[in-house]
């Protein structure tokens, strides 16, 4: 897939961005039901881990590293799942998707069809979900204090 | 979850070991239509990579971006997929997941329902399949080689 063609080249994408400099950009994924769940993109139009040179590699996989670190401090999830697929969009991005015993998929994976809940269930999970959410401020702001030490990118 | 009850941390497991040394194995997925499925497993029990220390979440990955490049040299997937959730199983190990076009799947996530197929789509797909299977022992040579690189264990 050419770099034109691609969702995550194209401009104007309407993610929250939380935090970026000129090698990645850090969004809010806004996935429904999935408080938290954020995503790592690779700037420049790159299919694969092993395209990376070394350094750049570590790069991203810090940047994932502080995200798992700021979700787990800030909204305690039961899990992280971490994930770089791309066959829809061949271009490097990660998941970071904060899980719990709740949420419409746990213990599959977000990918998963929903996993059945009973009313009580659903109940629960919205009222916690309701919490989460009022987190995430307080996520997005330590999440930018740790990006911002990484090393500045030239 | 105790270290006593994870299926990760009992001897016996009856995937084949593709290599293996003190801090990590790497095993055949053996996962049914999907050949060439890798699994990175870390050997201490440890449920995310933010509970590792730096030097040894390095290693991890460097084991598993070694799956991915000889993944690629040899069996020349469309995409590599890449996945660490232990929702079920929480004790760290990495999907390296090679994907083609024709996969039950793709482009969805190997967790997602199979996407429906024509009988040609079938047909051609079993063909190719065969033919990925009988690289496989080329695979895991180039990947035992491969892993060889990775510093000794101490």
């Amino acid at each position: 897939m050419p770099a034109s063609d691609c969702l995550l080249c194209r401009p104007g994408n309407p993610l929250k961005t939380l935090w970026s400099n000129r090698k990645l950009r850090v969004v809010d994924a806004a996935e429904a039901g999935f408080p938290g769940f954020t995503r790592v993109i690779w700037n420049e139009h790159i299919a694969e881990m092993s395209d990376l040179d070394g350094a750049d590699r570590d790069y991203l996989m810090n940047a994932v590293w502080l995200v798992e670190a700021a979700l787990r401090n800030e909204l305690m999830p039961q899990k992280v799942n971490l994930a770089q697929f791309g066959n829809q969009v061949p271009h490097l991005h990660w998941h970071v998707i904060p899980r719990w015993p709740l949420d419409s998929r746990f213990p599959q994976a977000f990918w998963a069809p929903p996993v059945e809940r009973s009313p009580e269930q659903v109940l629960a999970w919205d009222v916690f979900q309701e919490q989460l959410e009022n987190r995430l401020p307080d996520y997005w702001h330590t999440l930018r204090h740790a990006l911002d030490t990484l090393p500045p990118s030239v």
